[in-house]
């Protein structure tokens, strides 16, 4: 039997001499574990001869055992962590894509749809936590004033109601849409198509240091990775499977972005189009989708997208396993009193129990122990929820190297 | 046996006697013709109480006969004429009222959706023919620049094809897409919601003018009638049962627009929807539409508008009656020529056999024929279209009282 530490390395061994979504290797790695797998293809024994040629092709530029346990090493260096589908930081619905089958697929981006075999993470939050209750917001990145805005409205009224943003971290909507989450105080994710080290755009790196601070980046491949181009088509699976749903919000015709809504699809989340202006060829790409994708739903902002979110029997799909949180130990009463509390600003006792719906008394007791556990804190102008040191507790300590 | 002349009469004061949709008095006038439909109502006899009021209460105010007698005076004086289903000019597509039910309708502008009893028009193209290739475009009054300027490029790219733009005059986009077919030079029809010698609104009497001159103008209501909240939606029915489809441009939530749309898919035409901008109120009913009725179709352009209205089999439609026109006894290759003929401009005959796909000595006999026709006339740059008086013969001929 294999270690938890020989499994990881093998993961990352395994993402080095293969891109992440090869099918054979997932199979492999299904039916042997990881350690086995990677030894037989190091080996010479994989199952198809074109597997065995881009292993051996990559074995000629390294000893892949020595480039894992580097990127492990360097990993731990930079503060990020690396997490396999063994942690329970997993976010387990991306084994829907175990599922995904695009209809008249022929590239490999479209053909090689595999789940990930691990993740590297920079960020405090445990990340099956933050995608949880998550929605992608994705697009051009040539982005008119138009789609900008909708996207930032999209990504500050999201995490304003508790929901992670998901986006690419590209230009244009992408950064409107972790934008506007920043702004809105809430929770957003980075998934990146290159290592976490250097995120790609060099352009973003302010925006991705914000990120890092309250949020996630994410990425299937190693620090040092290269944002290639195909690699960008095979990030999008993992945007598309993360999420409860993905918008889209600006697309020129026949773009990446509308890839990424089929995906959306197939995977059997919910694929949502902002329309535009048809005067805007930045906005052909959604109304291509919108008419020729029946399962495309129209959302014009924040309301229509949790409508459609909410309404998909989502605790059908398996449940992420997420590390318990103070909140998870409140009793029903405790728990009125601090959804009762407002994002921003204070309450004062009687107007809290009134939104409770619980009597005065009771929300003075559930207020003391919500203090205690270091949720709420009195203030002159009445009770405020905690500032969110105390929601990403849980996170630093559920970080490390997986 | 009653003379056209006393049905014609009958049918204009039964429209005064009662607003047009009205459908026990359509039964009335389907069973007993409306000569005899009249003298019942006249003596007290409809069936109905409620129309019975109605009736009681018109004639408390005037003999409908002689306000019949001075209705078909004055229409004569205007220049206009009485287009009744006994004329050659009656658009048949009206009769599909005859299936039209709203579900959950129950206000009186939705249950009484009867085939009109006739039409006023002034205008010297036969009715018929008008609408046979026509497409309706609609929408708000209070529209924006954007909308104004789909709706005009919408009705320049629909006359620039050849087919009608219809539209209800009013302002904002159906003035615009009236304003995009006459630029094209092409034929455009306001339906009215009031007598056709005092179109509203006002501030529009310039456009209705150049609408006379080339186009037409089509009311249920007689020469006077006043343009009364309740008749818009009335009318709206007509607009969307004579055309082939119509196309929503801006509408606000919940908006009379909307409405015309549901007519248009209950009676099985093709409802189409411009989306807009999601930050734009004006576009708020638009995407209500199509987040709602999954049968509207999102268009961006006359490319797809064509697409839709030539989707929808309306061949199996019943044809409309129209007059025999120069053109339909043309020969396969004439009419080759005929349509390879640019809308604004002149050929040369190479080019001009080359786009008909006929060799030069073929193009130059049917040319001949053509110009005999007065179909094509021959210029110092080549073969053209001859100017539209030569189109219009046939609408001349026809006109007249019905």
């Amino acid at each position: 039997m294999s270690t938890p530490e020989a499994r990881l390395l093998a993961r990352v061994a395994l993402t080095w001499l293969t891109e992440p979504g090869t099918w054979s290797v997932h199979r492999l790695v299904d039916r042997l574990g990881p350690v086995a797998a990677l030894e037989l293809l190091l080996d010479g024994g994989a199952p198809e001869e074109r597997l065995r040629a881009t292993v051996a092709a990559r074995t000629a530029a390294g000893d892949a055992r020595a480039v894992a346990e580097q990127a492990v090493a360097r990993t731990a260096r930079l503060g990020a962590r690396i997490v396999t589908p063994e942690d329970d930081e997993w976010p387990a619905p991306v084994a829907d894509l175990r599922r995904l089958a695009l209809p008249g697929a022929s590239r490999r981006v479209d053909l090689e749809t595999a789940p990930p075999l691990c993740f590297w993470v920079r960020g405090a939050w445990p990340l099956a936590e933050a995608l949880d209750r998550s929605v992608a917001v994705v697009g051009a990145r040539a982005a008119t004033a138009y789609g900008t805005h909708v996207a930032t409205e999209l990504g500050y009224g999201l995490a304003d109601r508790d929901w992670t943003v998901v986006s690419g971290g590209a230009f244009g909507i992408d950064s409107a849409a972790h934008r506007g989450a920043l702004t809105a105080g809430g929770l957003t994710v980075a998934v990146l198509a290159c290592g976490v080290d250097r995120p790609y755009p060099m352009g973003n790196t302010a925006l991705f240091d914000r990120i890092v601070e309250t949020g996630l980046l994410v990425s299937e491949w190693m620090p040092g990775a290269e944002p290639l181009r195909p690699r960008f088509l095979i990030r999008n699976r993992v945007i598309s499977a993360g999420t409860r749903g993905t918008v889209l919000v600006e697309a020129a015709a026949r773009s990446g972005a509308t890839q990424t809504l089929n995906r959306t699809i197939a995977v059997g989340r919910t694929a949502m189009v902002v329309p535009g202006p048809v005067t805007s060829a930045m906005s052909v790409g959604a109304h291509e989708l919108l008419r020729e994708q029946p399962r495309a739903r129209l959302v014009t902002g924040v309301a229509h997208v949790l409508e459609e979110v909410g309404r998909i029997g989502y605790d059908l799909a398996p449940v992420a396993r997420t590390p318990e949180r103070p909140r998870d130990r409140l009793d029903d009463e405790a728990a009125l009193v601090l959804e009762a509390l407002p994002r921003r600003g204070a309450l004062g006792l009687d107007v809290l129990a009134a939104r409770a719906g619980v009597d005065v008394r009771t929300a003075m007791r559930k207020l003391s122990l919500l203090e205690e556990l270091t949720l709420v804190v009195r203030r002159d102008d009445g009770y405020a929820l905690a500032p969110t040191p105390a929601r990403r507790t849980t996170g630093t300590t559920a970080g490390g190297t997986g």
